[in-house]
Formats: C-alpha cells, sequence, structure tokens
C-alpha cells in the first residue's frame, strides 16, 4: 500500500492556518464528543475536526474494507485492530478528499454541515482504550541525570542500562486526556533526615516530558517481534506527561519500582499521529556503544525529529517555556522497545501504550522533568510572573507541545495541557 | 443485605462428593465455554457447572434488578460492577434454588438439561477482562528471604517493608486460566562472573504461591478509599502463579522493578470464590510492629485461614507436593493493599486484579516458590520420580490448590495447573 499523503506540495481547499500542526499531511486519529454529544471518530486539517464515522456513512470510504460502525466507537481500538494497509487507505482517501483539487465534498454544503466541526464545538475524549501501558526509560541523558542525584555520580548509569531498553508497567486506569484537571496527591513520604515515615500531600509533583506510541495487535502470547518488523505494529505516537511524586518515589520505589508516586494519573494529547505521517521527520537514533545483543541491533533509521518545548502557566500568569527537547535524543528506539517487549513472548494488542521516559537533552534547558532542571530541588527556576518554582503548585498548568519541522514542512501533536488541583482530602461518600 | 448463604447446615440437591470444594456454601464465579460452544456465566456447585445465563432466561432470578444479558457474555466485569448487594441477592438466590427442600428445578428435567453441565463438557475461560493488575509484595518471610538471599543477611528487610504494602503494576495481558500451557521465556541475563550480558532461554523459571483479589469498580480519579470500607470493593478471591524467570529478574529489575522476567505469562485459577463465602475463614492478621500510619490502620480480622498446596508434575510422573503455605501468614491484608493503592486517588475498576506477593510460611516447607525452597538453587529438591529440580523444568505442570475448613465445613478454589513448554524460538510470521 504506498504512502500518498506525505507529499508537501498537496494543498486542502479547508484553511489551515500558518504554521499549524495540522496540515493536510498529518491526518491523525482521535475521539470525541460532538456538538450533539455523539461520540465519534475524526481526524484534524487546520482547526477543523472531521467526523469519519458521518463520512463513513455518506459513502466517502466506499471500497475500502471497513465494517459499517467502525469509525461510530468510543475508541480507535478497533480500526487500530484493521492493521497498517486499513490505516494507510483511509488516510489515502481523506488526503483525496480533501485535497485542493477535489470538489465532491467542497461543494456540497450538506455534508459539509454534517462532517465538519470547530474546534469549539468538539471535546476530545481519550483516543483509545488502553489494555496495558509500559514506560519506558530511554533517555541516556535522563537516567544518567537521575543516577546522579540519587545513586552514584561516578558511576550514575546502573550496567544493565546500555545493555537494555530498561522498561516497566505502568497503570492504565489514571490515563487522562489533556485539558483534564488532575488532583495533587497524597501519600506517605520519609522526609530528609526524619526516622519515621510521614503521611501528607506530596511536594514534589513533577512533570515528566515524554512521548508515548500506541499499538496494534502485534503477536499472540509466546511469539516474538523483530526490530525489523516492529514499526508495522506501531499505529501512531501522542505527547505524555508522566506525572511523577518525587517524595513518594523517593520512598516507596525499592526494590520494585515506582508505584503510587506514578499512577495518580498521567496525561496523553488526544490526536494520534500516525507513523506514516511522521516517515519524512526520520534520524538515526544516537550510536549505541556497547553494541546491543543481535536481538535488539536495527538497521535504517530509526529515531524521529521532534522538537519538544514544556511550559508552566501559574493561575492567572503568563506561560514560562522551562524546557526544550527533542524525541531524537532517545538512545533506545521503539522498535527496540517493542522488540524487547516481546523478545520472551509477552502478547501486545490494540491500543497498548509504551512511554519513551522522560526526554532530556545534554543541556540543562532540555532537561525533562524539574527534578533534573531544578536538580533535585536546588536550583529553583524563576516564571515569567516573577514567582518561583522547584516542584509544580497547585494551580499551574504543565503544558507540552510537540511538532516536526523540515524544509517549511511541519507536522505536529498539538498540545497536553494539564492543571493541577490541590489535594482532595475526602473520602470517597 | 443478609448473607444467607454460609450455613454449614445447608444441603443441596445435587450430588457434591465428600471434601469437595466447591460445596453449596461456595457459590463461585466463573465463565466457561458449553458443549454448545456458547460462552456463559456460571457457578458451581460440586461436579455440575451451572449455566446462570441459562437459569436467568428460564426466571429462576426474578425479582432480582439484573439486565436481560448480565450473564450471557464473555466476562463478569459487567455483573461485578453491579455491587456487593446484588452479588449477595444473586448467591442468596442459588442457594435457594439447589436448597435440598427446594424441589422446583430438582423436579424439571428440561429446566435442568439445560443449565447443568458436568465438568468434562465445559471449558474454563478468563473469568473477567483484567483492566489493570497490580502485584503486592505482602508476605514478610518472603521479603525477608529474597532480601538475605539478595541484599544484605543482617538486613533482609528494606526500610519502607514494614511500613508500605509495596506494590508494583504487572501485565495484564499475558494472565491466562488455569490448564492453558505456557512458554519458557527467551531473555537477556548477565552469568554469575561474565562481563557481557547474553540472550537465549531463561534457566531459572519459577512459580510464585499467591493469591489475588478481584475489585469492584472502587473509585474515581481523585478519590480514595479507607481501610474500613475497602473489603466492600472486593468481589472475592482466585489463585495465582505469578511466573517468574530468575535469571531475567536478577539482571533487569533495577531501578524500575521486574518487567520481561514476570510478564511472559502468569496464570490464575478460574473460579472466583466470593469474600462473603470465605467470611466464616477469617483470623487475625499477624500484629503489625511499628504500627503503620493511620491511613493503614484496621480493626477487626481481616486475614484468611486459606491452606494451600503447591505440587510439581514432571511428564509421565507423579505429582510431588514441594510446598504447604497458608494465605493466613500474609502480613499487609487485601483491605491495607486496597486502601494504600487509593490512598493517592488512583481510580480501581471493576475486574482490576491485585496480586498478594509470594505466599512463604516461616518454615522452609512452606516457601512459596523455588528460589526459597532451593535457596537460590544451592539446595536442589528431589521429586516423587527421583528427578531433582532447582527451577521448573520442561513439560512439567505446577499446581496450585486452596481450600478453607474449619468444624467439617470447607469452601475451596479448585486448582491453578500450567504445563510449562519449551521455548518458542520462531519469531511471528
Amino acid at each position: 500500500m504506498p504512502l500518498l499523503t506525505n507529499s508537501p506540495e498537496k494543498k486542502t481547499w479547508l484553511h489551515v492556518p500558518a504554521n499549524s500542526d495540522f496540515p493536510i499531511q498529518n491526518i491523525p486519529f482521535g475521539v470525541f464528543l460532538t456538538r450533539d454529544d455523539i461520540i465519534t471518530i475524526g481526524t484534524r486539517i487546520g482547526d477543523y475536526a472531521i467526523d469519519l464515522g458521518a463520512l463513513h456513512q455518506l459513502g466517502y470510504f466506499k471500497g475500502i474494507p471497513l465494517t459499517e460502525d467502525i469509525f461510530l466507537q468510543d475508541t480507535l481500538n478497533d480500526f487500530i485492530s484493521d492493521g497498517k494497509k486499513t490505516w494507510r487507505l483511509v488516510r489515502n482517501r481523506i488526503s483525496e478528499i480533501f485535497d485542493i483539487k477535489n470538489e465532491q465534498l467542497k461543494n456540497n454544503e450538506s455534508h459539509k454541515n454534517i462532517v465538519l466541526f470547530t474546534l469549539d464545538e468538539i471535546e476530545m475524549q481519550l483516543p483509545v482504550h488502553i489494555g496495558d501501558y509500559t514506560d519506558f526509560y530511554s533517555s541516556k541523558e535522563h537516567a544518567t541525570n537521575v543516577g546522579k542525584m540519587f545513586r552514584d555520580p561516578e558511576n550514575a548509569l546502573l550496567p544493565n542500562w546500555l545493555h537494555i531498553p530498561v522498561g516497566y508497567h505502568g497503570r492504565s486506569s489514571s490515563i487522562v486526556p489533556s485539558n483534564t484537571p488532575i488532583r495533587r496527591p497524597m501519600g506517605q513520604t520519609m522526609p530528609q533526615g526524619a526516622t519515621q515515615p510521614v503521611f501528607g500531600p506530596s511536594n514534589a509533583v513533577d512533570f515528566e516530558l515524554e512521548m508515548a506510541f500506541i499499538t496494534t495487535d502485534a503477536n499472540l502470547l509466546g511469539e516474538q517481534i523483530s526490530v525489523a518488523e516492529a514499526e508495522n505494529y506501531i499505529f501512531g505516537m501522542v505527547l505524555f506527561n508522566d506525572w511523577s511524586a518525587r517524595d513518594i518515589q523517593k520512598w516507596e520505589y525499592v526494590p520494585l519500582g515506582p508505584f503510587l508516586a506514578k499512577n495518580f494519573a498521567s496525561s496523553i494529547s488526544p490526536w494520534i499521529v500516525t507513523l506514516d505521517a511522521l516517515e519524512p521527520f526520520r534520524v538515526a537514533s544516537p550510536k549505541q556503544n556497547p553494541e546491543p545483543l543481535p536481538y535488539l541491533q536495527q538497521t535504517g533509521k530509526r529515531g524521529f525529529d521532534i522538537n519538544l518545548e514544556v511550559s508552566i502557566t501559574p493561575e492567572g500568569a503568563a506561560p514560562t517555556i522551562v524546557s526544550k527537547s527533542n524525541f531524537k535524543h532517545m538512545y533506545w528506539t521503539m522498535a527496540q522497545q517493542l522488540a524487547h517487549h516481546t523478545v520472551n513472548g509477552c502478547n501486545v494488542n490494540s491500543g497498548d501504550m509504551m512511554g519513551s521516559g522522560t526526554i532530556s537533552g545534554p543541556t540543562p534547558d532540555s532537561y525533562g522533568s524539574m527534578l533534573e532542571i531544578t536538580w533535585g530541588g536546588t536550583k529553583p527556576i524563576v516564571l515569567s510572573d516573577g514567582s518561583s518554582r522547584t516542584y509544580i503548585e497547585d494551580q499551574d498548568t504543565v503544558t507540552f507541545t510537540g511538532y516536526c519541522s523540515k524544509n517549511g514542512s511541519r507536522i505536529g501533536f498539538g498540545e497536553v495541557s494539564t492543571k493541577l488541583l490541590p489535594v482532595n482530602q475526602n473520602k470517597k461518600k
């Protein structure tokens, strides 16, 4: 199935603002609630959300093998299960329908009224039911920074790190879409110098700048996916804020890893950008030394050049950019992560999500967490309203944006933006 | 809603073999495939599986607020969502229908033909769709044994262990029901004394003797469940084999916990035994010293006296019992685990599963893993066929059984029995 959507010359009859993350070359997938309170699967071009359920009912996907209700669902899981060939057929068709030279829908006002929504008419939902969520730890800079702070500055990387894309399982239930406020967690901590743990609100709520990929049904229990095949099972990517409570994490995490420090909430951007749309922005990933074991060896460009930015917006104030990083820094690639995840026969399903781990660059202004930016809280930063931060304060909004850019073409992810509310001390009634 | 099912005097008109795990006082819930290839929800009395979907269609649950298709589903999640009051109403009614004094169904041959199955006519399925699976680490004996072997024999328990029911997230997708064979995993390990990791079949596949509880929808994101309320959100329990590859685990687990060492497969018994059925077998859990923080303090008997047994059966040989333990040894209770899990606002849903952690008793013959029984492989055990084991070998079947017993009453879990097949080195085609 040829990829027909990426030509930078292609233009659409819909208005696309300059520097939009969503030109006709993007065609991401998401789930939204419409002005009529109907949940549907859709895509986005410029500032229009497009109801794919309605387009399909109107016959615009004729000839593509799709079940009738494939887009009239509250998650993308079934569509993702249809596989890469179908994703391409659908994106190619959407690209045709909205091509500036195609007047079929453009000149049909009644169809346009049914199919097109402005962004204020819709409410974005979680795009997939996430069966299992895994988080990796694949930025060498981040792992090194954490190792320097918490373990041994001289041997910051643990011995396994250069051999394994280290990862662990996370909580699916508490993953929420952008614009869903979250609450500061309560928890047990051991304050510096104390001999008894205490219970109270976390004093160290942090973001982690990550991206995550969403898989299709990759393998049955007992089967392995090779590095070479892995990307065929990746539907697309989102921005991902792996909220972390550092004080809870520090006390609880030995020996089985982070738990309540992470599972109070994680936030993702609502539009899944396909790997096909990201194709023009491939780059070589960092050279790996030592060479990994054969089951992790890869050829070709497996990294992606995705600019990332983090801002903090206090209540009523202007945003302050606190980090500029890039997904290309990741030492372990998505292909290696997925191959490693399945090498023991672990089965991966449609809608599973795998986080990259915090994406830190080489310099302090590219670090992907407040833990690193303020070096464990020792170097507070000053925001544009004059207030200072070591970690995130109540009523702060943390926003990640991400986009690829090359020769005037731009493909972006929109944003994941989340407000931190104060603790909820009420028990369930 | 009164609990009417536990009277030890109650008898049923169905034949129940002596020492059955499933007297009329049990009434567990499961999902099975019938001789007609239909999936249904059912219960079990003696050696009969009872089709609750059919019973409901025949009107036997009249007066109980149940949707028409509540039992005609391939998972128990929706029924579990109906809540504790409904679970009791249904179990009370089943107890009435099969009471020796009730001749309504007993004398209706055509209804009995539709409703009753012998065990060889059905195939048990996974009883719930497990949204999220958490594993705790709540046996003091197990944590101490592991600490002695892998860390410091003088300070075997890590500092947080007596203050926190330590837990971590696991993989839902690879949880399988009893009688589903699993495969020895491939993986990366660092052999003793080596300087470079190697890739190959795990040489240290182990079982972990655990139990797990299944929850109902407990709380919304941001809400907390108290210890006092927690048991109201626990539907029931199963036997749980948390398969582990010790050599993979040892190399991968720092700093984020076990990953591929665990997620190649986990096995559960197919009948969920309700907390109501276990009520007569409550016991005090071990005294906790130091006293936990207030949010973890509990009153009353929160432990359960459940006898557990592990056997290994080599291909063609007789089983050898390798461990006899008891769930009452658990230091942290299920109520404490669930309260801790939600104290940060993490939301728990219907069908979520939480494992106890390996249930080791105080003596070597009650240890819950080969790691402990053979003390890290240094003390092999001899099976009844004369062969010896440090870990589990290909074609071995590992079987856990569990039952409560008091004053001649017995409530059991049946078994979780799993055969280990050789590695599958084939990549997905």
